[in-house]
């Protein structure tokens, strides 16, 4: 079976991405300096009174959850917004581009900084593991069009991956039922740093509604 | 070998977080606020630039990193600022605060909230990942007293983990020569939903500086 899909308007997509797009990154940049100001108390407290503020007049209308399993009507590119790694609206995501090839291979480059930092000037291993997770997932599941869950997956560090900019790719190995195998990588300038092998399960209830 | 740790006093300490914890936890409200706020585009550009003069605020005065590897003088547990997971001062972070027991296991209680959901309703599977990498990581290294880095981690995802209250646990199988061998799970109140596996191997140049 396949995902169900709400499809979202270019029009609509465009004003949404216009609207909060500057909003998250004004938060990701506020996420970056605040781990990194050394202000007096008196400086840092009346930042801490802002934001509040901030918090409160943003508060005042919220969803509950956000719209999943968006599709753009023109590019039918999945439109993920709340997601960790890849969502367009999570300031935790740092986010990923994720780029579909033709030949079923998915890549992206990206920047991490000092929020993702472990041990001094490296990327912390939990980190790249989800980035990886989350590659593996987006090849196995066909760009999220099928539901499938991680069933196991296994990351091999080969160095320090380096804090700045990253590469992640990802393949599908075999699919045997409901099973999907896939691998990939994140690497720097000089090759891969760690790799990662993983299998996709489609859940129980989503093998009931494939044709027979 | 053992890490070098510079000692932090505990009024310093006390000093540190008393003017940073604040901060760090309006950024997080910010943070979670912002994926899922709902206001107009007037208001949501109101807050953009809000949010952005206090970015330059804080920018005004900053380190180039964070100090690392200090313990607190009085307790003698590692003080961590920036840590994804763990750190005191990073937004990203849930943070966890893991707990020690004499019987050398370690363990956390947290709650994930939206900012870290992958499917619906559910902890994002690298979430998942990342905290146990932490888990495995602390229990391997003595509470972060040798250094090593994780080789091999795998997870094995047992079914979806939920958003919400949640404890994470970890112990140390064995060691052999520079490699331990640690595991430990993600559970919910009905039990375990994730375990992970992982090999944590001291680098060549800590090997180098051990007494014979």
């Amino acid at each position: 079976m396949q995902n169900t899909f709400e499809q979202i308007g270019a029009r609509e997509y465009t004003e949404l991405y216009d609207r909060y797009a500057p909003l998250t990154t004004a938060v990701r940049d506020l996420v970056d300096i605040s781990l990194r100001t050394d202000e007096d108390s008196d400086t840092i407290a009346t930042a801490t009174a802002a934001i509040e503020a901030v918090t409160e007049m943003l508060r005042a209308k919220q969803v509950e959850r956000l719209p999943r399993f968006q599709r753009h009507e023109i590019t039918g590119r999945p439109v993920v917004w709340s997601n960790p790694v890849i969502g367009l609206r999570n300031p935790l995501a740092p986010p990923l581009t994720v780029h579909h090839d033709s030949d079923g291979r998915c890549w992206s480059e990206f920047i991490l900084g000092q929020v993702y930092e472990g041990p001094p000037g490296l990327v912390h291993g939990g980190i790249s593991a989800m980035i990886l997770d989350q590659l593996l997932g987006e090849v196995a599941t066909d760009q999220l069009m099928t539901p499938k869950f991680t069933g196991t997956i296994t990351i091999r560090y080969l160095r320090g991956t380096p804090l700045g900019p990253l590469r992640a790719e990802a393949v599908v190995d075999r699919t045997e039922n409901h099973k999907t195998y896939a691998r990939g990588f994140i690497s720097d300038a000089q090759g891969p740093t760690a790799e990662a092998e993983g299998v996709f399960i489609m859940p129980m209830w989503a093998r009931e509604q494939e044709p027979k």
